[in-house]
């Protein structure tokens, strides 16, 4: 393997054949317009006529399909069941669960009307499916034999919010999916909610390769209804916001309470079951591009990389039999990589900055000194370098390589995002922290009261808005006795991160 | 292998524990109700609150996964690719095509508030996405390159009928596959009409085991604002009516017209693009229950059966040290089975009936005269025939007996079907037909205003509905000149298939 130059005397620089534009903003400079430009020109968003929605282009939907892939298989595994319920909720059915209703009353669709007919009674589209699936619940659930139950779907949602729609960050209509289960005991609950948060933290790291932040949300935020709230969360350096990347929840007893599910024992006796939901969604796929992409466009993580390698010949005017040689050599090589489940595509068009605006992990060139040698050209996305590999290695190289890109984008994604992590003590250093954009680590006495007297103290602070808690981390620094709380002043219980979000 | 018993004088005989109803209704006797009875005791669907909708059991959600799995791949083939459009669409776009908005009207869905508010102009949801996805398509298709433009995707849509909603077959609600293809030229788009309506069959014949014609719709029975439409129709003999299993259309040049969808050729002169948009739908698993479920339940078949083999010890009072190797023999052949790739479980509570109701293709028992001969039972679901095999040679065995009921369940299915087609020439026979629930191939003038003319002259006849055309077969017997029209007693044209339908 040798990093020395393909070309040739004898080959004419390839020449950009362009239709599209290329990318004009720049991540550090204009992050919102960045983004904007990137999902648009990488194609994996279309915006559309109706505000807050948009259309996934392939490349989007190919990341979703194969975090689907993964998930399907652990949900196999943990024994969960898939379902498909309907889209429509009784505004009854919604409004059984007083708190939940509340959560999201304000965001709620109705369907009043079809064809030219009112309807009878409003029907709402679900902006989440606990009020449409729990009392059917109570219908399936009777006796201990039956538990646990798990049971999950992949689905739309819309929450019609009217502040600031970002393509897959928040849209009215979005792709989840969403996991509910019973257990006969809060012990059981317990640990399946952090089963599941487990395998959103892997979706995160391990497929996005986007490090994110394990912990409890506070009060304030926990979902509308529930006992509490697990999340992993991921924060954006370039906007100073944190991001509620996937949630899992223990809703207690309360929902079962309401819906009338309950168990009999194995003495008789009936009982509330304890119940979880949780679920992620194509925001992940949002926060992956925030996350990995540069000034060139999209990098795509290999894993999640609907497409793996493109495999382009380089441009040979002189010489029509060999530029038939080479395309020849490049689709072997298309072949030989897709006989071994590695994504790969051959190119004849020459449309190199459009692959990687579209964030292709891997590009293959070939060249008549390469045919010569029995070599191939390999050239990384998201570090440019490039490396002369034989032939006869291709599959196991291409593979090292894969691994190696993936490991390169979490690797780099943790410094920058542990870079902004600020450990603070103080209001002043917190108002610092804040407008510095920092992911704040700080000592709270964990009272609803004192989350709610942050914020209204720093609504005003800068354009960005007021700083909630993101969560308590499981992983928590030793908290010395005496330590306050930065806010009141009383002794702290936690160490939790606070900052601006999404 | 032989099909002697593996009863044993020992062994005592198994005892049905069944908490779930067992199946009241018979087939021939009231189809409706047995269906509504199968697919709930058989655990496909569950009925909700909201009319028309209905909540998809895993059993269901199974069948289209695996459907979904065949169908990505040919579409890879094909070079379609994955999108998500919106759900939502505004009226102006919706109305854009006259034809087209005059066949959905009446069913659309619309969203007129969200919270308290209104909305400042009602949204439609989607019945289907023509014109939610070729504004779009004018965007993206400018010149001869962009072509053929091919995609597709996997969503819910939304038509709030009226009349008769029944599970799978007509739901306010569905799911679907619709895809939607652009070309330079008529040829182009006429030849994959086909090659999707031949997926189409595949999926029906290879897959659900039901047997399907092909062929071309009436001009009243065609896509709203479409050129032609094809289809493949099945048939439910138990109730003699037709019923379009899915539909491939080609849409001409009249969406690219109204939608400004145009080209470039390589001289620079621009013209509209021909169109297609084909789909199927959950509706396909509702043709299959009629099809193959029997007064036990479900049969599912093994390709498209979440679950294969269903494996259960006999049970053995007498000895648990017995019990226990029983146990054991079972686990570790669903555990052979699934390293094979074939969807196997184990079943300790010896459900039966239960496993009969939902289908399963293949029952394996296992007694202690089976251990000690180092065989197992099998019991096939479709007829209730019963072979000891070899364990040695267990996946192979089941691979044969699992394409054996796949074979037998199409094969009786078209001798079914078969025998429901009457040949007919005269208005007399037409209606003797009818009423004895026909599938009729009638000699047709092929025109509109004589299509109408049956429609309203049957209205009367029974208490079922009227007649209409169900397609005209591709496969054409010969029509010897001079034969005439059987309902208007003209020339005739074609052969065509007529019946009452879903």
């Amino acid at each position: 393997m040798s990093t020395g130059g393909n070309d040739d005397g004898n080959v004419k620089k390839s020449k950009k054949k362009e239709t599209k534009l290329g990318m004009t903003c720049k991540k550090d400079v204009s992050f919102g317009d960045w983004y904007s430009e990137v999902i648009v020109h990488g194609e994996m968003i279309e915006y559309y006529t109706v505000s807050g929605c948009y259309i996934l282009m392939p490349s989007a939907v190919g990341v979703w399909e194969l975090l689907k892939g993964f998930f399907d298989g652990e949900m196999r595994r943990l024994k969960a069941q898939p379902y498909y319920f309907p889209l429509f909720v009784t505004e009854s059915a919604l409004q059984k669960e007083k708190d939940h209703i509340d959560g999201f009353a304000p965001e709620v669709a109705w369907v009043t009307k079809s064809g030219d007919s009112d309807l009878e009674a409003p029907i709402a589209i679900r902006p989440t499916s606990e009020t449409i699936m729990y009392p059917y619940f109570s219908k399936w659930i009777r006796s201990y034999r039956d538990l646990p139950f798990r049971c999950y779907q992949w689905c739309n949602v819309v929450r019609w919010e009217f502040s600031d729609p970002t393509p897959f960050i928040r849209s009215r209509e979005f792709l989840w999916q969403e996991g509910h289960s019973a257990f006969a005991t809060r012990e059981e609950a317990d640990e399946e909610v952090l089963q599941v948060l487990e395998l959103y933290r892997r979706i995160y790291e391990e497929f996005l390769a986007v490090p994110v932040i394990k912990g409890r949300k506070s009060e304030m935020e926990k979902f509308a209804g529930g006992l509490y709230t697990t999340s992993v969360e991921a924060f954006v350096p370039n906007t100073g916001r944190g991001i509620q990347a996937a949630t899992s929840h223990c809703l207690g007893q309360n929902f079962a309470d309401m819906f009338g599910i309950k168990f009999e024992d194995d003495r008789g006796s009936r009982s509330n079951v304890w119940q979880n939901s949780w679920g992620y969604s194509t925001r992940s796929i949002g926060v992956m591009v925030m996350t990995h992409g540069d000034d060139k466009g999209l990098v795509m993580p290999p894993r999640v990389a609907p497409l793996q390698v493109i495999v382009i010949p380089v441009l040979y005017y002189k010489d029509a039999d060999m530029m038939a040689a080479l395309k020849e050599a490049c689709e072997s090589t298309v072949h030989t990589l897709s006989q071994s489940w590695i994504r790969a595509e051959f190119d004849d068009r020459w449309k190199y900055s459009h692959w990687e605006m579209k964030g292709v992990p891997l590009r293959i060139e070939i060249g008549p000194r390469d045919l010569a040698n029995k070599l191939v050209r390999m050239v990384r996305r998201d570090n440019g370098v490039k490396v002369d590999v034989p032939v006869a290695n291709l599959v196991e190289e291409v593979r090292v390589l894969l691994d190696g890109i993936q490991e390169n984008l979490f690797r780099a994604a943790k410094e920058r995002r542990d870079a902004c992590i600020r450990v603070i003590h103080t209001w002043d250093e917190f108002i610092a922290a804040l407008n510095d954009k920092r992911l704040i680590l700080a000592p709270w006495c964990d009272e609803e009261e004192v989350e709610k007297d942050v914020k209204a103290r720093t609504k005003g602070e800068g354009e960005l808005g007021a700083a909630k808690t993101l969560c308590t981390p499981f992983d928590q620094p030793e908290l010395p006795d005496g330590t306050l709380c930065f806010a009141s002043g009383k002794p702290a219980k936690t160490w939790s991160f606070w900052g601006r979000s999404y």
